[in-house]
């Protein structure tokens, strides 16, 4: 996206989180963070800090959600994906590129994870795949949609999208919104830098927004058929 | 607000965090925390399992956020203020509340702060009051206007506003909206619990979080005029 | 206890330490803590220091071990309450006044699990409540006697009970004592904040603390009355 | 003390806490470990736990306390001492043994530093030597008696002093004093461990620690002399 | 280094470790990190575990040690140049391919550095800037030399450089050489992983690590003059 | 080894790692602290940084190695052996003294193990024993063969073998050497402290160090025939 870079990886474990063991679903969660040179003056690392800070939490928080909204999870049985998404270089929209580089890590391990379900011979096969096999569900795809984001914000008057960090320095209105291939909200989150917004703004913002994403699914879709995956229209 | 209790208080010093060093404005800030016992089932305390969650981080950074807002910061001179909201009774819409709130304990602090530096008589006042009366400071108001904020979702298909805990666990969507009293968005927040929720659905919500609020600006008017003190129209 | 105000809650859970595991006796812990604000300047929250610090430990272990004290543990059965007291406003004496407030919360609690234990009929109750009955347990009051504090101390030459901060920064003798119902003792503090303190001045002060305690005892006993609870003479 | 043996260091820094800085006093600090395998059965270090225990933070804020009582701290100057019990073997009453053997340390170093002041000749002496000695204070001892500390309990009816593990775990009543050598006390808790204990209890708990205690002074005068340093009497 | 990928990041402060203040001299450190997925299983976050590991530290105190041998200190006057370390993709050696990576950005940095020093012209030139010219500093070469590092082990008796994961796990000799280009050590770390290994081994491993590092160096050599920088032969 | 004074300290416990367990062998680790005060200035305590240090966490893993490599871990069964190494006084050489210590501790551990396993009338002998008597391991000594260390340097030009602090501070080269009692290595680390160091010094240290480290290893057999325990030869 732009100057900003992010490497997203996913990793798979046969468990779930406690409130979710024996229930038969999965989970999807998400990891956040930017190397100390990605930005263009150092930040220390978190590690050393000893503390995730809160602006990395509301993050990790925003892209779990997102991801967690086009999956089924009762497809992925009783199985954790949790999708790293580390920044090697920040200009700006660090967690919209997140979210949009995460799905597509995500669906080309769930494509994965089916295909391997599918494989098996009946003799060998793993017990979690031989209860989703007999349920019907190594057959359902997990991903319902694609899921994307983008940042906009006003500057000088003018509403811009995927804002970089220049941009996103000097603007009055900050949003991230998070929309589904089939032009749904996942998440709107708008906030004033300097003085508040009216409602025409907002309205303004949204179409931006909405048109801005459409065009980010072409890009996700393409990338998956680069990869051999194809995403349920 | 319901059966959700918040206690504001806050505090001010005579110092800055370390950015705002030497130019003269001053700084809001808040902290936010729930008794063990606040909720139906007791909460581990944060202080024991020694780190602050991301829920808490990302709350009192709205919190903060919102309060900043709508206060000038030069008028305030080189002063932090800490609003701490501790919830003793959580029944959904802590943070909504804590805002609310806090705007009230936050504009009392201001006029208690404004009315000591008038009152002081030149020969020994405080180092700040005098540059803030040479400055012209000392006599404006450092709250520009009202701040509210309320919870909105969507329950079995109605909007509903400032949803109580069993409304909230079972909402669809999930708004918070914080409003200046001119009818300005300092932030929207809106997340899909179950499904993606369409335009007209976010439409819907606004216009019903702008009537709630104005409302809740009525309340803390006649907070302020039983304390004493006047906001600005 | 003055302007000193502790909101003290207890939680029920049905799991015991790992040392007592297995042992059919139950535990009783105490949580103390201030609200930021409950002091005349504020003190920083224990969770952003990211640690509890030494006067929190020790008075948390104080309040345990206090109402541990009058806890027949076999009459609880295998659980665990958890005794919250939250210090909302501090002028002296928090750790005392959360001593005599926890004793009335935790009697109320007893009172209220065995009159559940007692009430469910044969069929469907707990696996824990059939156990306590079987065992007769269930009909034993788990309270055995009242348990109430005092602090008091030595100010220009005179014992006070109950110090008010002010009053508290001045004393040359600092006491904390904790009797029971029968006029013994569960605990005995005393240090010499100025000069030492000789017999004399230890027999005088713990002769006005048993005094004041037994009036603190008529209070808790009203406290229970008016919320139907009566404790055994 | 019996089998516990407490290594006893003063460390001393020409600096003092914020809270005294600018007041020309000194202060007196205390910290207490434990060898992980000074205990029967290995106990894991504090600094693998990665916090100070409640236990610990008790005992060295008590051990500070005690030497600060019988220090005069203008006599020190803006100088911090630290000192450090480490237990290598523990055998019951570690904090009472700390106490008795820091006080030797103590008085040891506060000679030296004394000797070390009056001896400076006037061209090169330090900054805070040449003011103590201005103001009559490097002649001053900064030790203004001894003081020491017993453990006692009642284990099966009778008073006992200095318990061993074996007793003190089997003891009813558990108490700590500390005393100067005058015969006042320092500070005196007293905990039931099983039964609450009546004020006769008490009595002859305190009588039978005021003559242990006596023996230690002999203890702790002879330790000084053989290093060549008297405390006045 | 084969499937080893390490992003090697230098950032200049102008400050230096307290020990260093006012010695005229600068400092090299360096961090070292893996991102979660580098390795074949996901390795949890250092920030996530809220401590930094003992192999991390050992790390990063190595690829320090390496690049301050190398460095002429008062050339980089009161500077602190931080070299990040992070890695991409683990195949084995990570730790002697952040050394070798890590010289070509320290070589660049400190040619930047010293380009910048020498174009100033002097009106406007900072204050480190004109004290360094003052002192002949800023004509003079940071870096003495190259250094370069390689892992050797036995795998099966015979000596490889450069293992790869697969080979290291099965190598009964574990070493890490680092070398300066005139042929000399820095450091030399060999580890008996099964059996003890002779001295006819130790020199045989030490021949070889010779010979690769010399390859490394021209690979160096290489790297700089692409990027326009050339170091001293 | 001079003033340089470690506590040694073995502690048995019938539990493994979780990544040995079920494998039927056993495990031994080193942990290593510094009293605050066995350091010439005073060493602040790494429970109070609340976090152990690089340095550390370096010095424990090279004791834990050097102790597993003469160790034959199915001789011990399901075993833990956890070492602690505690630093009474430092004067250089810590690390190295602490595991030609460490290993007299290990040796008396293991044949006291031992002769308790072999001592067990069969009726009433652990699991553990039983399953190790079985399999013929009861008999078979835990300790191979001798492990000792000693710090290397060059000074002034001159190989010197066990640094004392002062010497250490003024060495060009530092190294640790420990070597089994056949005379091959466990661990070569050499470190320029200086200016880097040729083969031919490397090939000095190594030799000196093996003379020094044979007159250990007679240093240890004295210290275990007096404890009445003999290693194999």
């Amino acid at each position: 996206m732009g100057n900003t870079r992010v490497l997203c990886a996913v990793s798979v474990e046969d468990r779930v989180p406690n409130f979710l063991r024996g229930k038969g679903t999965g989970w999807v969660t998400a990891e956040y963070a930017m190397l100390p040179r990605a930005t263009h003056t150092r930040t220390p690392r978190e590690s050393v800090a000893g503390r995730i800070g809160g602006r990395t939490h509301e993050i990790q928080r925003l892209i779990g959600r997102s991801l967690r909204s086009v999956t089924d999870m009762a497809a992925l049985g009783e199985r954790t994906l949790t999708v790293d998404c580390d920044v090697l270089q920040a200009d700006g929209g660090t967690r919209t590129a997140s979210i949009t580089g995460a799905f597509v890590a995500l669906a080309l391990a769930c494509e994965k994870i089916r295909a391997t379900d599918l494989a098996r011979t009946v003799p060998n096969e793993g017990l979690l795949a031989a209860k989703l096999r007999e349920a019907g569900l190594a057959q359902r795809r997990a991903i319902r949609q694609g899921v994307a984001a983008v940042s906009a914000g006003v500057v000088g008057g003018s509403v811009l999208l995927d804002l970089a960090y220049a941009e996103d320095s000097r603007a009055d209105v900050d949003f991230n919104v998070v929309m589904t291939e089939d032009g749904r909200f996942i998440e709107v989150q708008g906030t004033a830098e300097g003085a508040p917004f009216d409602r025409a703004t907002l309205d303004h913002i949204l179409d931006a927004a909405g048109a801005g994403i459409r065009d980010l699914f072409a890009v996700q879709r393409e990338a998956l058929r680069l990869a051999g995956v194809a995403v349920p229209t």
